[in-house]
């Protein structure tokens, strides 16, 4: 006879393995926190000697739920704005609190909250996608959980990194370090094609094929984001993320939404796994995925809750149940995604589409023992058909609920017994959480009185805050540039000619911005008005830094087109005070040293403060900000005036003193 | 101060009043199993002195939820069958059951059950639609919840009536002895427009509208049901039940998944309301009901779990939160069906579509007290947001879980106290429960062997069962029978020529009936085969009945097109026995006294046992039954043969011997 640490017995021992084998009474032999052996009861008896047994009382005992795509630490954020557009709901409520609170301390209390969620529901495993994910890893093996743990890496500034260059050393310093951890598999994220340049694709890649980690993103989402990707770069989704090399990595995609066939078959070819999140897609209606054809392909695909802030929670009972249910509203057939392949979809599935198979998702010698056990006693089990050997997995995802998790156990060890929670103290995290929920209500209150919730409560489509890189020299006219800039040999991509009529608002507290509302009129060859458009722009108050020549780095929050009337904005906004700036702008883009600028030469003729150049350029890393500083200033130069003349105030500026 | 039962104190109490009034702390004042009061706990202090108070401990205190469609003895068919079609699911498992099963013991058992898992989720009303209802109203009087029971009338023979006129007559005879109880209002269900004749529809609406009781019906579930209508009747089913006059009482009308805005104005102006089932409409994948629209238009919109066989469960919460999913992402709208809707739908819309909203659904004075207590500190709750009052909702409707109602109180008494059920032996219900489960498991093993399953398995579109008045006499000769037959003065409504080849499949048991395999070749005036048919019919094994002169009510239970061969089905149902027929068919539709009749005139030609005259015509109730049977015995004098001489054998019977 065989030693084991632990026999668990008397089972209803659901292996998931490929043939779904089934024992009843059935039991799992587990030493050194790996499974030793499956079978029936007696067989096992037979075989092991066991230093504990465990009478599992005729539960149901099955791999762990494998939770394939979340954002854990947003279980602190869970309930604070819903109902609203994806926009709105980003822009508005997500970011402006990350950007306030999110910090080491935030994401590991909000983990260890997630953990205890998800421990209590039966989740063994999961895959995770958020900012200071070594902390994130901290705090799951700390509690004894099994994560992939992704470092969030995109091209705007986030809560740990204010260019992507950071992130991404950040991710490769938690990747060396946590590679051979035996519950962490490390990771990095580029957040999703629409939130990344291509460098960015390419080297988080490049980075996740140096170490061999998974890389975990975002895909095909929306339907918005295949339609601009087709319109901006011809090609949808998969095609444009191959090009740039994103599958030399083993790549977990969540969502794909809206993938063809043809972009399935790359996935297979790529060995790339997919996180479906029906809560998610059906709550913020990105729509129904394709996954009966994707499974039908051949695609490992898993299901994910999504982050607890669009859920609202990590329910994997839900999100199994809900996967059939809107696989067979989608496809208008009753037979699709039965129960039986959902609930792979929610153990083996998913730990293959995380590239961790080998690991976890079915209960089989060999792997770790990664286990729950679930009472089908409560009253909404009754009763039980043992015909259909099918029947067992319709009555855990039709009729089975989180509450019905009673035991878990991870890598060998129990981190629940009997719905006690071994290693997370419940009741002070969420003693913490109220703390945080308090801090974020209250500055959520203060800022319901500010302009930029205002601006967002009357809602319209708001643009990705930008930064700029920008300088601007007064000159005596224009003339003089003019003829310097047509001598200067630049490659002009247009020229335009504008009326800009702009009112600032401004408020009382200073931390509020400046709300510009600006009526542009296109002045075309003869001097005639060919088009008008309104936008209202929400500056920052604070300049982000400051370069050689007084060459700013500089934030405009949020851009919108003004659908309403000046007047309604003046008494909607009610600012303290109102400055009018009027211009003749002649406006060039200008490619230099292959980079492109805006050139502008303005006339201010309300007040009459003079002629100004102005250079102008987008951008998104620290290193290319510092490139685009040192050309605009040679682009001064060239336009022959001198740097030591710019200045760095706006126009509102001069006129305000 | 006013004297009141019972005050319930240090509650988030939620109204779900028409404007939404919330208060906190605030509290409850019960009086005479009715809502005294509702307000700041500090004035309801002020104004009342209560025999009894109790602290509620910080939880939310709401209406009870009301589940506005299902069929609660089904709990007992719970996991019977799931990820089949419709058809398969229906005619295969679910109507063969209930025929075998279905009982005043059966009803009574599933509704406790019912009822046990209901309080426990926190719904304190349902409306209910299912055989022997007067014993599903005892079962639920004796628990102590509210409901609408709706006793089932349809065309097919139910568990409790073989023909319509006796559910019918059972339904009067229920509504007379329950509409004054506090609990119950009885009702009565014409099943659905496609399983009623239009004289059902017309019936049950004035017995409805006689008593001033709501009438319960499934309405426009699938595209097929409309589109049938459509062809059928040139209209939708809207139209078509309004025709009959169905509106004329106060209708309950479950799902409404393909109705358009006209058809909605149709019920708005009727003061129909409206159940709709997300779970069983995704499960069964009949579509996703225009609910947005529906509320806009101001049709009161209830949410029901369906039957617990098809959902598998009667969870409200999960059934709200489905709700508000799938109506964003079938509106690609995130906005679509904010959770206070939603849960308002859950509460006071559903009541006011059963037409009950003066009784229960919100927390208003006068209102009967119908209330639960909800439990929000459980992990998947924290933390909590204060600063927008929708945040109570939104974590309601997509954090919480049924789980978290600790407390039930309809009408004044409580049903269940800190989870623990008051009126209900659970455990009792559980093990009796179990005892059904078995036994159908070994109807069903058994039948596994059968030829119906076997039939069933294989697919193909079942056709319902039909009953069929049927009486046969050995005739001489066809030509003396056709030259009266043209002597009649008939009017003939179509002749066909046909050749039949029948090949009879006899199994060893015979109640698993016979299996006929037809392949029927139609035959032009040039004596050419213009078309040739296959068909499978099982016949059933017993006649139902029998009326003087021989007449037979027989029933064809099931009829599908023969896809494969006959060596096919020899193979596949391996009779023990086969008998071949042919014959040569002469067939007349003919109406006679404004009926229509199949007369068959048969040379029957393997083996040569003669000829025959068959007069065939289908029914659906009992009373006309009778009289096509009186019809057709007079057909047989008139076609110049004696009724003395007609047979009840089958042609293979004859051969059989």
């Amino acid at each position: 006879m065989k030693k084991v640490d632990l026999l668990l017995t008397n089972a209803i021992v659901l292996t998931m393995d490929e043939a779904f084998h089934q024992y009843e009474p059935g039991a799992v032999a587990v030493e050194g926190g790996k499974i030793a052996a499956v079978g029936q009861e007696q067989e096992l008896r037979n075989q092991f000697q066991a230093v504990n047994e465990i009478d599992c009382g005729g539960k149901v005992l099955m791999p762990g739920l494998v939770n394939a795509h979340t954002h854990v630490p947003m279980t602190l954020l869970r309930g604070l704005a819903d109902d609203l557009r994806l926009d709105v709901w980003l822009l508005g409520y997500m970011m402006p609190v990350e950007r306030e609170y999110v910090s080491p301390d935030f994401v590991s209390l909000g983990t260890k909250l997630a953990c205890a969620e998800m421990i209590r529901s039966g989740i063994t495993t999961f895959a995770d996608m958020y900012y200071f994910e070594e902390d994130i890893a901290k705090a799951t093996a700390e509690v004894g959980m099994r994560a992939l743990c992704a470092q969030t890496v995109l091209k705007f500034p986030t809560p740990d990194a204010q260019f992507y260059e950071e992130s991404l050393a950040m991710a490769r310093d938690f990747i060396q370090r946590w590679k051979d951890h035996e519950l962490i598999v490390p990771s990095v994220a580029p957040h999703a094609p629409y939130t990344c340049t291509a460098e960015i694709l390419r080297a988080t890649a490049a980075l996740a094929a140096e170490f061999d980690v998974p890389l975990h993103t975002h895909l095909s989402e929306t339907a918005l984001e295949v339609e601009n990707m087709r319109r901006e770069q011809g090609m949808p989704v998969i095609p444009y993320v191959k090009k740039q090399g994103l599958f030399e990595a083993k790549v977990l995609a969540a969502h794909c939404v809206h993938i063809d066939e043809g972009e399935m078959r790359t996935m297979l070819h790529a060995g790339a796994g997919v996180a479906h999140n029906p809560s998610s897609n059906m709550k913020l209606a990105s729509g129904a995925a394709p996954v009966r054809k994707m499974l039908e392909v051949g695609l490992n695909v898993g299901i994910g809750t999504d982050g607890p802030a669009s859920n609202n929670d990590l329910d994997m009972f839900e999100e199994i149940r809900l996967a059939t249910f809107l696989a067979k509203v989608s496809t208008s057939d009753p037979t699709t995604l039965p129960a039986r392949t959902a609930l792979a979809m929610g153990t083996r599935l998913g730990a293959q589409a995380m590239h961790i198979g080998d690991k976890t998702g079915s209960l089989e010698p060999g792997k770790q023992a990664d286990l729950i056990l679930v009472d089908l006693s409560p009253v909404y089990n009754a009763p039980r058909f043992r015909r259909d050997p099918n029947g067992v997995y319709a009555q855990l995802v039709y009729a089975s609920k989180s509450h019905d998790v009673s035991d878990v156990m991870v890598n060998g060890r129990w981190l629940m017994r009997n719905r006690v929670l071994l290693t997370v103290d419940e009741a002070a995290l969420l003693k913490a959480s109220e703390e945080y929920s308090h801090k974020i209500d209250l500055f959520l209150m203060r800022r319901e009185t500010s302009v930029l919730s205002k601006l967002i409560a009357i809602g319209g489509a708001m643009e990705e805050e930008s930064f700029e890189v920008q300088v601007k020299v007064k000159i005596k006219d224009r003339e003089k540039a003019l003829q310097k800039l047509e001598e200067a040999g630049l490659q002009i991509l247009y020229k335009k000619h504008y009326r800009q009529y702009d009112n600032y608002f401004l408020f009382d507290d200073p931390e509020m911005g400046i709300l510009r509302y600006r009526e542009d009129d296109l002045i075309d060859d003869k001097e005639n008005v060919s088009m008008v458009r309104t936008r209202l722009t929400l500056l920052g108050p604070t300049v982000e830094d400051q370069f050689p020549s007084k060459v700013l780095l500089s934030r405009s929050r949020y851009l919108a087109p003004a659908a309403q009337s000046l007047r309604f904005y003046r008494e909607y906004f009610k600012p303290v005070r109102e400055l009018e700036i009027n211009k003749d702008r002649l406006r060039y883009q200008v490619r230099f040293e292959g980079i492109e600028f805006y050139i502008n030469l303005d006339d201010v003729t309300l007040p009459k403060v003079g002629h100004f150049l102005e250079i102008k350029s987008r951008t998104w890393s620290r290193q290319d900000a510092e490139k685009k500083s040192r050309l605009a200033s040679r682009l001064v130069e060239i336009l022959g005036e001198s740097v030591e003349q710019t200045t760095t105030d706006d126009y509102f500026q001069m006129t305000n003193n």
